[in-house]
């Protein structure tokens, strides 16, 4: 075995240091010139043993900022696996909103330092600033206008529904302004759509795992959650779809969230989001898309709507701009195909016309053109920020965790290993100060208890990186079965 | 009979004047100085010819301004009757959504110089100015506020609850903050309050004529309306009520407004606040109020509402800011007794928590004194529209003409004699440039169809007396049985 050469001791001198944590994941490796310094090598040598470190994926350079510890991806790091049988549980009422609120009202007593549970970015990635002149112009230019009720037309600011037909483009739909319908949010959205075309007592078809807020509004509208296995990557399953479909057929409605699904971040392939519009028109059930998160895709190329197949009407769109563009207005919209004059007549009895000033500031800030300026950004920082937590979720979680890849949005979905109970982890994770979202508020069964949610919305930071090894370290403690 | 004096002489000149239409309703009376000049006689005599025709209701002095004409008070004009039988109808489904709204999209496509149909005060009746300060105070003073989701309790801004508590002492009502839920103005309180207490199919015990958009609600959430007859002085009938209750063993709530109700201005005295609220109790009936007026009351000491004598947590308290503060702002609010955590959860599941920004904005408003004195100029305004409107309707309407005399708020509740239908003037009205809210809006039943409601939100003008001397002539032309 040839000596050593200097350059490889001096690399290993500094792998053992961060081996032993005496340098951490995040921090800075000593500049060249101190390296020169201390150990007294050449600049060659020096730029060696860096080199050499990065080639092994244990530094990184960052553009003149110089070499800084990488997180230890841990071999054991596994994609997600594919849901299993393709039978989706029995139909039955959600008994979700219970569990929820209670681990909500857990979460907001508690001080948190860290909080991985949040479902939007943190309010650097938003452009509050543009948006704060915004409102302030539509003030200025509309005396008077906190002194009239709602908008000129009932269903919402022109403008504004214009530039949201503009938008849908996009998402290759092809929307008038008119079969917009402005609401508080995607899920006043959802609560119209549901009403449009169920009744108590329904039973609605909808992804598994899903987002908690659509299991509590199907809780308390009292419909049956049918739960359909979906796939991580794909979302959710046809096949199971349409094997649920023969054992129940009277499903009433279909809800998916077709791109980056939350929790799992699931994208439908294009193929998928056809067949699906097809397959709900030729059974006659309407198909209800929540489209929350499509303008988070990290590819430039937008990801396309389920409406983008639609030629019936059947597809009821849902959507908003509180993960997208601004989290502290309510500003939503739904466009409902068919059921237009329905869910128009819901939303006045419900509600009435939202306030005109966000509409018209929103309408000003998009018609400018600095909408896609930021969405840029916002898409830019969340991969950034993904690709930071799914690093240090792989350097510190216990051998065996599975993680999900998603191609955009804020949330990854994490499996652990040994059957380790998000419930139990939830409750210590909140007693070390940090807030996730547990997997079992995502399903009405116990399925997804070994998940969770952990959110790449916060700008990352040391503390964050800390913050998940505290956890990993919580996760590792946990009762498990292997 | 002795010669006329100089004075009478000069006095009725006027009078012919007048009668002929050359002086109208609001005219100036010319000054006591041209008098002297144009018809050559003393101070004295113009002073007294003046006096005379002010005596006999002609003319009204007004301090610093000289005398105007005043409107002609028609004999014939009568209050309101008291309903007559009091049973109820049968409980139905409301079918109400259909008729109102083609008279809502109709208004709107059409153009009105006059709007008499409105159920809030025009734009310079409410703070506009102040209220855009605070908004834009509080922009500035939270930056990132449009970047954060809601507020920081998930029921609403601590301040603005807390603001609205103290607030509701004086209807007599102590509440907690932490007691109120904020929501999209009055009408999702009271939505949110139904589907806290019923199914679908349930009966609801509602005032005869009641708010349109009520029964709108009760529409949309398959309800059955149980229409009691109201008397437009002292509202719902208790004895109608316990009447119906005997032969509707399941009534399943009770929604009632009891200060200055849409349409009728009526108030119920405390007496009957009190009998209902503990009716309802020992029926374990719940009792939904809607608050939305009594801030609007002329007299200063305050309407107190029902919630006042609740003890129990029977009284679900509704309420909004939309007609006493913001039209332009959805801030309404529900306090809803033992039912608050279901209605808690109920709009979280609905829209979630409504905007921080407006209620901040709102709540710097309420502790600056600034919302009392508002008030006050607002209940004095509407007093004075009020008073010109009924005299506009008192001298220009058809003899027999009803009118309603609410103590407070902004509207008028008016019966046509000869059973003239309130839909066919409508329409009429419309074609002239004049809107109105036609009475049968205001019911399942066609009962109030010789009704209607007319607004005094508008500021008083030279034309919006013209508007009302021209839906004058078109209630004369109508058809009519006497
Ligand atoms: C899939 C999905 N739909 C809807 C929402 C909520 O939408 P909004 O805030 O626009 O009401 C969320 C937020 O977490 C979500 O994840
Ligand atoms: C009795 C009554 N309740 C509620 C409302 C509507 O309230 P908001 O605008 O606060 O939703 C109105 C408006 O006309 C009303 O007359």
């Amino acid at each position: 075995m040839p000596a050593p050469t200097l350059y490889s001791q001096l690399a290993n001198h500094y792998l053992h240091a961060i081996e032993a944590g005496t340098l951490r994941c995040g921090d800075r490796m000593p500049s060249v010139r101190t390296l020169m310094e201390r150990h007294t090598v050449s600049l060659s040598t020096a730029l060696q043993a860096c080199r050499h470190l990065e080639s092994r994926g244990v530094l990184e350079a960052r553009p003149r900022s110089g070499y800084f510890v990488r997180p230890r991806q841990q071999a054991a790091l596994a994609p997600m696996k594919e849901p299993g049988a393709a039978l989706p549980d029995p139909a039955q009422y959600v008994g979700i909103h219970q569990r929820v609120s209670a681990i909500i009202a857990k979460s907001q007593q508690s001080p948190v330092a860290i909080n991985l549970a949040g479902a939007c970015g943190a309010p650097e990635l938003y452009p509050t600033e543009a948006l704060q002149t915004a409102m302030i112009r539509a003030l200025r230019g509309n005396p008077g206008l906190l002194g009239r009720p709602g908008p000129p037309t009932p269903n919402g600011d022109p403008g504004f529904r214009a530039a949201i037909a503009k938008n849908a483009l996009w998402a290759r739909v092809t929307l008038s302004a008119d079969e917009i319908i402005v609401t508080h949010g995607c899920i006043e959205a959802l609560n119209l759509a549901l009403r449009a075309v169920t009744q108590p007592g329904d039973v609605v078809a909808v992804e598994s795992p899903t987002f908690f807020g659509l299991l509590q509004i199907l809780e308390s509208l009292g419909l049956r959650a049918l739960e359909i296995p979906s796939s991580p990557q794909t979302g959710i399953s046809l096949e199971a779809l349409e094997l649920a479909a023969q054992s129940y057929n009277d499903i009433k409605a279909v809800v998916v969230v077709p791109n980056l699904q939350n929790p799992l971040g699931s994208v439908m392939p294009d193929r998928h989001k056809e067949d699906l519009v097809h397959w709900c028109e030729a059974q006659r059930i309407p198909l209800i898309e929540d489209d929350t998160y499509s303008a988070l895709g990290d590819a430039d190329t937008p990801l396309s709507a389920l409406k983008a197949w639609d030629r019936t009407g059947n597809v009821i769109h849902c959507a908003s701009l509180h993960k997208t563009l601004a989290p502290g207005m309510r500003l939503g919209w739904i466009s409902a195909g068919k059921w237009h004059a329905r869910v128009e007549m819901l939303k006045y009895a419900q509600s009435r016309s939202n306030e005109s000033l966000p509409q018209i500031a929103v309408a000003e800030f998009m018609a400018s053109g600095a909408y896609e300026r930021h969405l840029r950004r916002l898409r830019t920082s969340l991969r950034r920020q993904r690709e930071q937590v799914s690093a240090a979720i792989a350097s510190y979680f216990p051998a065996g965790t599975r993680l999900s890849q998603p191609p955009g949005g804020l949330a990854l979905w994490v499996e652990m290993p040994g059957k380790r109970s998000s419930e139990s982890l939830f409750h210590a994770a909140l007693q070390a100060g940090i807030r996730i979202a547990p997997g079992l508020m995502f399903s009405n069964s116990k399925r997804f208890d070994h998940y969770l949610r952990i959110s790449c919305g916060s700008l990352y930071s040391r503390e964050l990186e800390q913050g998940i090894r505290k956890l990993a370290g919580l996760v590792e403690a946990l009762p498990h079965t292997d």
